[in-house]
C-alpha cells in the first residue's frame, strides 16, 4: 500500500489538522472527540444541521459544514461509523435554540448512534429530528445495510435542507424539506477498481482486468452484478436505466443532475458521462435544470463514478441555488 | 486499460461535450477548432487572457474560463500541445480590442505554438503578450522543456492575472503582474503511481511497489530521483525544503500555499501533507495567508500531489481573494 499517511491509525486526525489550517476561515475542529464545527456559528434561533459517518468520502461530511450547509459533522475512522458521544457534543454545538436536524446515511453502525445520539440530545433538552438517506437503487439490503444505502445524495439533501435552515425555517419544515429531496432523489454507482482503506492496507475487494461492479457501495460494498467493461456510453446508459426507472422520472420532470467521482477518475471522463446522461435525457423529455460533475462524495481513490438525480419540485431549485460558503462548495459567497 | 471513455480518439471531443452541457450558463465551447469560450464574454475593452496545453490536466485550463480567470483556453489532445489554428481562433474570440495575455505552460510544444500563434494574431492588429510558466523547481531541462516545466502555479497566474484584466489593468499592466505571479512562485510534485494516456492505453511509466518519484511531471516525466516510500511528513518535508530553498522564501513572507492533487489521491491525504507543511511554514516563520488543498491542476488520474508556494507582495492578495466564478474555482460570487 502507497498512500500519504503517517501512523495508519493517525489518519483521520492529521487529515483533520491539516484540514482546518487550511479553511480556518470556515471551519473549526474539535479533537476528543472529534468533531467540524463553522468557525462563525449563527448566533440564534436558526435550525442546527449535523450529518457524519466513516471518513473516506471527503468533502463529505467535514467539508460541507459552513454557511448554507451543515453547522457540524462527525468524522468516524475510515469507513466505520462515529460513535454516539462525538454525535451527542456536535449536535449541542449546532444547536442554537431551535433543534437539531441529523442528516444520517443509511447504514445500520450510523443509523444505531445516531439514534442514541438524539435520545441523549432529548435527555438535555435538546429536539432533534432525523431524517435517513437511501438514495442508491442498486441493492435493497447489503452488507451493512438494512435497506437501501445513503450514497451521494446526501451532498444535495444537506445542501438543500441547509439553505432551509438558513432562510429561518423551523425544525419540523427543514426535516419536510429534506425528507422530500431524499424521496425524490435516486443514485447508482460503478467502480473500475477497488480502494485501499489505510488500516487495512489492501484493495478492499478485487476486480479483473476487464471487469466493472456495477452498483458499487461507497465504501466498496458490492453491487448487483460484475460485468465486462464496456464503454462509457454504455455504462452510463446503465446508470441511467436503473436511476430514471426507479421513481420512475418521467418526462417533463425538472431534474438536478449529479455525475460524482468516487476519487480516483479522471474529470474527463465524469464529462464524458455527462454527455451521454444528457443525451438520454433529452431524448426521454427531462429537464436537466441544474447539473454539477465532480469529486462530491467519494470512496477515497476508487476509481468509478455515480449517477444522481434529484426531481425538484417546489421551492428545491431556489434552495438549491442559494449561496453556501463551504471548504467543499462553494457558491454565490 | 479500463478508463470511462468511448473511442479513445473521442476523449477530448466527447468531454468537453459534457463539459458544455454542464456548464453552459459559465462557458460555451467551439468544436473544429476546439477551444472553451466564456458564455457571456465581457464587451470592450477588457484585457483578454487565454491559456491552454494539453488535456487531462482539468480542471485545467477549460475549467478556469469564466469572470474572474481566463476569456478563453484551448486543450489539446492529452497531454499534447494544441496547434496554432485553434490559439488563434480563441485569441480572436477573447480580443475585447484591448489585447490578449497568452499564458503558456512551459512545455517545447506548447511555446511554439503560442508563438506562431501570437505572430498570426500580431498580423491581424491583435496585440499578444506572453506570459510563460515555469514554477516547477524539480528539473532544469527535461523530457519536453528547455529550462523548467511549467506546472500548478498556472492556475494562480491564471486566477491573479484574470483578476487583474478583470478590474481594467491594461495589457501591459496584467503581463506584468502575470510575471511577477511566475517569478515568485515555485512548486515541486511527486507521484505514488504513474497514469494512463487513453491512446497510449498503458501506464505512463512503471513504479515498483515500494517507490515513490519525487519532482514527477504532470505528464509522468521523470523527476530527479526515485526512493524508497516514506511517510507523508517525511515526503511533505523534502516537498516543502525543495520548494522554499529555491527562491529562497524566507521569514516573514507572506505566501499562498497551494497543495494539489494529482487526480487520484483522496483529499484527506492532501490535507496530511497540507498539516506538516504548516508545520514547518510555522516553524520558519512562513506567513501562509491563504491556503487551497484539492485537484486543481492534474494529471488524470496519477496518484500523487503537489505543492506550491507563491510569495505575495503588492496586490497579488487582494487579486486572489477577488471574486471569480469558472466551472473549476469559484469564489465570492
Amino acid at each position: 500500500m502507497k498512500k500519504l499517511v503517517n501512523d495508519v491509525h493517525d489518519v483521520v486526525k492529521e487529515s483533520l489538522e491539516g484540514f482546518e489550517t487550511a479553511h480556518a476561515d470556515t471551519i473549526k475542529v474539535n479533537f476528543d472527540p472529534d468533531f467540524v464545527v463553522r468557525a462563525q456559528p449563527k448566533e440564534d434561533g436558526k435550525v442546527g444541521l449535523v450529518s457524519g459517518g466513516g471518513s473516506g468520502h471527503e468533502p463529505l461530511h467535514g467539508g460541507y459544514v459552513g454557511y448554507g450547509m451543515l453547522d457540524a459533522a462527525v468524522p468516524g475512522a475510515v469507513f466505520t461509523s462515529p460513535t454516539p458521544d462525538p454525535i451527542v457534543e456536535a449536535t449541542k454545538a449546532a444547536d442554537h435554540g431551535a433543534g437539531v436536524l441529523h442528516i444520517v446515511k443509511n447504514y445500520t453502525g450510523d443509523v444505531l448512534n445516531f439514534e442514541t445520539a438524539a435520545e441523549l440530545c432529548e435527555m438535555e433538552d435538546i429536539e432533534v429530528a432525523t431524517v435517513v438517506v437511501n438514495d442508491d437503487v442498486a441493492v435493497e439490503d447489503s452488507l451493512y445495510t438494512a435497506g437501501r444505502r445513503g450514497v451521494a445524495g446526501t451532498f444535495l439533501v444537506e445542501k438543500i435542507a441547509g439553505a432551509a435552515a438558513e432562510r429561518g425555517d423551523d425544525l419540523n419544515a427543514v426535516a419536510k424539506i429534506a425528507q422530500a429531496v431524499n424521496d425524490n432523489c435516486r443514485s447508482m454507482g460503478l467502480a473500475l477498481g477497488p480502494c485501499t482503506v489505510p488500516h487495512a492496507g489492501k484493495p478492499s475487494f478485487d476486480l479483473g482486468e476487464t471487469e466493472v461492479e456495477m452498483g458499487i457501495g461507497i465504501h466498496g460494498e458490492p453491487g448487483y452484478r460484475r460485468t465486462e467493461m464496456k464503454t462509457a456510453d454504455e455504462l452510463a446508459t446503465e446508470l441511467y436505466e436503473k436511476v430514471t426507472s426507479d421513481l420512475p422520472f418521467e418526462e417533463g420532470d425538472d431534474v438536478i443532475v449529479l455525475v460524482n467521482g468516487m476519487g480516483g477518475t479522471p474529470l474527463s471522463e465524469l464529462y464524458i458521462i455527462n454527455r451521454k446522461v444528457q443525451q438520454l435525457m433529452k431524448k426521454d423529455g427531462l429537464n436537466p435544470v441544474r447539473t454539477i460533475v465532480g469529486d462530491y462524495v467519494t470512496s477515497l481513490e476508487m476509481p468509478g463514478c455515480s449517477l444522481t438525480f434529484l426531481r425538484v419540485h417546489d421551492d428545491m431549485l431556489e434552495l438549491f441555488d442559494a449561496p453556501t460558503n463551504t471548504p467543499g462548495y462553494r457558491k454565490g459567497m
